[in-house]
């Protein structure tokens, strides 16, 4: 990159944005919005849980909750989906790096950041070791998620294309307000919270592929988490760290958006543009996948196909071009087994990324009867299938917007069976079914413990996998 | 700032960083370096010391302190000058925060790092867990420091003139390398542990004035230290995660500098190049006030003195022109406190920086008879002053290096004294002269805990202060 100048002084002198989002965050209504807004609030609440608990038996669950035992942890937290207990810090970062492993969580679409993560898991954790209440939780939750949103607003999307993975380096300031609000801090705590937050920018794009990438939300939601009790015991930062011209945004991107990212401020509530994965990889492919499961329910068949023609945005075959994957990692950057398994399967859930799956024979054969060209005229956010039958058949599908998009987001009905789905192998049916009724009910719960005891496994890991493995 | 493209493909690759690092780090063998960079691995190792239990009773300890009580800590590790223990994370995070307090910790001159309140801090706790010996914990320091200044030269200067705080920003690998290095980790889990911490730069400079300033090394320890216990029990990260085109370099800074970061590894060490300061403050009003002293030590009184001219590089007035300074760590953002310090009391440790002091009517008498002037002939490490005295004489010093300065290194002597000024009111004489005397011998002790244990406080720190205001 050639070297960019430092600007001495900037043309227009950039909002006081640290204090008005401290303000926002110590002093917003409880339940000050609308109902469309409490509604999504509970609906990225479940998203958020199943995918922790989901995900809760991963060997990089294992391997993060191993070196937290190192510490020798207090009991304060539950580890979602697990028998262990550990401080409420080590308890953010291992549901944070739980909830982001199987690529199937939240997407605010505007910024790409997927802000449950980080905020959530922060929130949760300290609102067990508080006692806090579910109408308190839920607040922090929208609250915590308009800073981060609005933060990836200030810095998209100039900072995602520097490298950034936006979902960590704005993840620490949004868990650090809901944190902050649970706490109670007044605007210059708060203020002090979302400073040391502010130095605290995680993760690269680099990691993607690895366990480091899931590392990014847990480790920014204990980060926040963090900042808010230090906040709280008086340590100061400063009170401008946003704006400042050696501040958060413009050390982090060349390009700030001021006025987007105040926009509306206690009016408008990003966690309204966020979005819920249908299927557990990234969004580029859902299209191609959510077409194929249309035509899967048509009645279509595997042995009826002879090939099947994709036209896809360019961004699909750099993001996810693997035509040969060998795992279920690999699976979910290869456009031809999203494909296969929405064609064969129906689905593109967790279970259709395992490495059975991606491995199994019939799969493979479908994958390899799968093109796929890039046109030019296609959206990002589009796919178009065209499936030759051996019967001399031409089947097509052209997807404007996948399900789960802006354009058509989840119902609440597929939201559970989301849910169900992940959380059921961990933790069976009975417990899926009361924790997706303390869920709905979040906003009424007179103490988060409730749930927290609900999502606590009362196995160890190994007997809980075995016993998945058997069912 | 204008946006920058970000380039799809660099004209020459970029040497495989990470991996020359961790191999470094795994394998460098045990006391494989002079006699010369030995003794100065001590000299770092006993001025960060003195540093962070000089600090150990500043509110800011308190409050992170007080905060870190929140998780109920297990009491793994000795937090220096005090009589709590923690956990070894929360070690690293307090003892880091204790030792860049004062503003009178080492200086890397090439890159401005405060290299070792990062690692020390977290090698010191991670040694304490493990009974490391002294020999391990200084091959540590030395790797550790050695990485984490590599970087900064890799980053140097457009990353610290982005708005940077180097010491943060590069804090986390070399706390990393430090850990990895005691965890004995095969260059495979180095990688993985220079991995993590490369997710996390820490800091951005308009934090300085605030207690987030010393925040910055103290969080670098501990995400170090946890990268490391991390990478121990398998969780992954991108094996080329510093050079790649979305990872920490290409990140971070416009211009990396590839081949000067890997120049001479393994055979020339940075630590070599690290300097201590002789006053408790930015090193920009260091030859002014070592002018200063100069003229105090040759006999000059304050009521000798009619008024006192200086010549000083353009920086001084930017970063340290403050003429009323009304509090202690005010006073050391000023020019003209710290001639006033040096021209009444011969010092400029962490005592001439109270607030008593800037206070005092003599000294703000004094202050007001300096001027300060301009001079574009002046470089940024040289001084000059000139002294009009009530009868009539002119005298006339010219510092062109500070004391303390690569050019004139502080004496063993000297740090030593800078040492014992710090821990006596905190320890008592007694301890310092032990502690100095098993910091001196350190690489021969075969396990840091006498160390560990002669730097806790027998007393609350409550009691400590009384006691020291009291003497």
């Amino acid at each position: 990159m050639t070297p960019v100048p430092h600007p001495t002084a900037l043309p227009v002198s950039p909002p006081a944005v640290t204090q008005l989002l401290a303000t926002f965050v110590a002093s917003h209504p409880s339940r000050g919005w609308s109902d469309a807004i409490e509604q999504e609030a509970h609906r990225t609440f479940l998203n958020w849980l199943g995918c922790a608990i989901g995900a809760s038996t991963h060997a990089a669950v294992d391997a993060a909750l191993a070196s937290v035992r190192e510490f020798e942890p207090s009991a304060q937290a539950t580890v979602l989906g697990r028998n262990e207990r550990v401080d409420m810090g080590s308890a953010a970062l291992l549901n944070g790096i739980s909830s982001h492993l199987f690529d199937f969580d939240d997407t605010h679409w505007k910024t790409l950041i997927h802000p449950a993560g980080p905020v959530a898991s922060a929130a949760l954790a300290l609102a067990e070791k508080t006692h806090a209440s579910g109408r308190e939780l839920v607040d922090a939750l929208v609250l915590g998620i308009d800073v981060a949103c609005r933060v990836g607003i200030g810095l998209y999307p100039g900072h995602y294309d520097q490298g950034w993975h936006i979902t960590g380096s704005t993840g620490a300031l949004g868990a650090a307000a809901a944190c902050a609000r649970l706490l109670k801090l007044d605007a210059k705590r708060c203020a002090m919270a979302l400073g040391l937050a502010a130095s605290q920018p995680i993760g690269v794009r680099e990691q993607f592929g690895t366990m480091a990438k899931s590392f990014h939300p847990g480790a920014a939601a204990r980060a926040g988490l963090n900042a808010a009790v230090m906040a709280r015991h008086g340590y100061t930062a400063s009170a401008k760290v946003l704006e400042a011209p050696r501040g958060y945004l413009q050390v982090l991107t060349p390009t700030p958006n001021w006025q987007q990212m105040i926009e509306g401020l206690g009016t408008h509530f990003e966690i309204s543009a966020n979005t819920y994965k249908p299927f557990a990889c990234g969004v580029v492919i859902h299209p191609a996948i959510d077409g194929c499961v249309q035509l899967f329910e048509g009645g279509l068949k595997p042995d009826d196909i002879a090939r099947v023609e994709l036209r896809v945005h360019p961004l699909v075959l750099e993001l996810t071009g693997k035509s040969a994957p060998s795992d279920g990692l690999e699976g979910k950057f290869s456009i031809y087994h999203g494909c296969a398994v929405g064609l064969a399967l129906g689905a593109g859930g967790e279970a259709e990324f395992s490495d059975e799956i991606v491995r199994r024979s019939d799969i493979v054969a479908l994958r390899n009867k799968v093109t796929a060209t890039v046109d030019s005229t296609v959206r990002e956010a589009a796919a178009g299938i065209t499936v030759h039958c051996k019967d001399g058949r031409r089947l097509q599908v052209f997807v404007e917007h996948a399900i789960g998009s802006r354009e058509r987001p989840l119902s609440d009905q597929r939201l559970v069976a989301k849910f169900d789905a992940q959380v059921t192998p961990i933790l069976g049916a009975d417990r899926s079914t009361r924790l997706i009724e303390l869920c709905r009910a979040m906003a009424d719960q007179p103490s988060v413990q409730d749930l927290c005891r609900a999502s606590a496994s009362a196995l160890p890991a190994m007997v809980s996998r075995a016993a998945s493995v058997a069912a």
